[in-house]
């Protein structure tokens, strides 16, 4: 299969990659240093990569921006990173992307364990998370041409502990190559609608 | 108890606050015909309706617009009528009026059973919803000076099947005065980041 994936240059993404590279022809997505340039977060920076890249069997993002801090730093303005990134430029990227998916295509977006088991500080990416959970459910019954769209919620990675370890105490870190399974079992499974929880 | 309910007028907000009057005083909140005009959806309008209301006990929201529509004639612009208004509106009523409500009080938002249970055409609001209720969890655990948060999700209401009867076969529709019940279980109860479902 023909695979893009958004956000494959990161922590998430990288072993996403590693895990489909052996048996799929990979596109990576990016702001920098990937194969095609976007920024989800700019509708027409996602009509650009779609029309740059042309048809594919499988999207995936593994890319997601969200402010971390606590509930009385949080400002609409800091919550519009989510919005903009983790929220609307994963849902924008299935909405501007369907006519370019094949028919028996998929869609694979990623939310997070927080919006199940809430963490100080993660309010906006949880928030992220639940809007993106309910998208694909609904989503996932109107797809067209057997089209099938599913998410992945992983735990906090291993390989983010440096940076997220003391947001997450007593969360059980899981290496981000047992979450980049739950993404192949998306792309090549035939189930849509689901919450892939890797915690 | 003080208690001010964004959205008053309408259908759900007219039963919430006949259960509610009785026993408490009512503000009304909306973008006409209400006792204080706010357009949730312009965080300086917001700002502005606190700074009329001044301190209350419970901020209740019952406004909440989306598109309904099916997939594929669902743009980013029109799903972002529901990010402006029942996520971003809800949830910036939440940030920008921790400040106006009294220790103790609490905040109660509005969801709606289809984050749940997806209907054709109700992906904007269920996103909407699933971001809602996973803020709502998130943000209870950081809630200052006793400050509970819970969210409604009701079924399809009755006063309503004229408009949504369509969009729901098979739902069996409550009278609104049944999900009214749920906010005078948030506002006076003693519960924190729970999704009431009234289904
Ligand atoms: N790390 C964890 O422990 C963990 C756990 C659970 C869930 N998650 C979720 O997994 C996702 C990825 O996390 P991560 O830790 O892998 O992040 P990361 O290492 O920062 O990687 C994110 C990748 O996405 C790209 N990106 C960011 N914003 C973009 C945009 N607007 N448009 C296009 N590409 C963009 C970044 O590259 P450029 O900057 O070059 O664009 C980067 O390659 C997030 O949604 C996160 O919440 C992570
Ligand atoms: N009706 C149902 O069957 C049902 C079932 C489940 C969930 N819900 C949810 O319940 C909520 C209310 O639904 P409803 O049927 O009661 O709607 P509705 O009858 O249209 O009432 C909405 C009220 O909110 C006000 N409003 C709308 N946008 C606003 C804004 N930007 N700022 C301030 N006020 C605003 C409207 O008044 P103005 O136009 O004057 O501002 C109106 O009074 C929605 O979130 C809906 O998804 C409804």
């Amino acid at each position: 299969m023909k695979i893009l994936i958004v956000g494959a240059m990161g922590t998430l993404g990288t072993a996403v990659r590693h895990e489909l590279e052996q048996s799929h022809e990979i596109i990576t997505a990016g702001r920098k240093g990937a194969d095609v340039t976007v920024d989800m977060s700019v509708p027409d920076s996602i009509i650009a990569m779609y029309d740059a890249v042309g048809k594919v069997d499988a999207v995936i993002c593994t890319a997601g921006q969200a402010y971390f801090g606590p509930l009385e730093e949080l400002t609409p303005e800091r919550n519009e990173i989510a919005v903009l990134g983790k929220l609307k430029g994963q849902i924008n990227l299935v909405l501007l992307g369907l006519d370019h998916v094949n028919d028996q295509g998929s869609f694979t977006l990623t939310t997070g364990i927080i919006m199940d088991s809430p963490i100080v500080g993660g309010i906006s990416s949880a928030m992220a998370g639940g809007a993106i959970k309910a998208f694909v459910q609904s989503a996932a019954i109107e797809m067209p041409r057997g089209i099938r769209i599913n998410n992945v919620s992983p735990n906090v990675l291993e390989e983010s502990m440096d940076t997220y370890g003391p947001y997450f105490p007593g969360f059980e870190p899981i290496p981000a190559r047992r979450a980049a399974l739950a993404f192949r079992k998306s792309v090549e499974g035939a189930q849509t609608g689901q919450t892939y929880t890797v915690y």
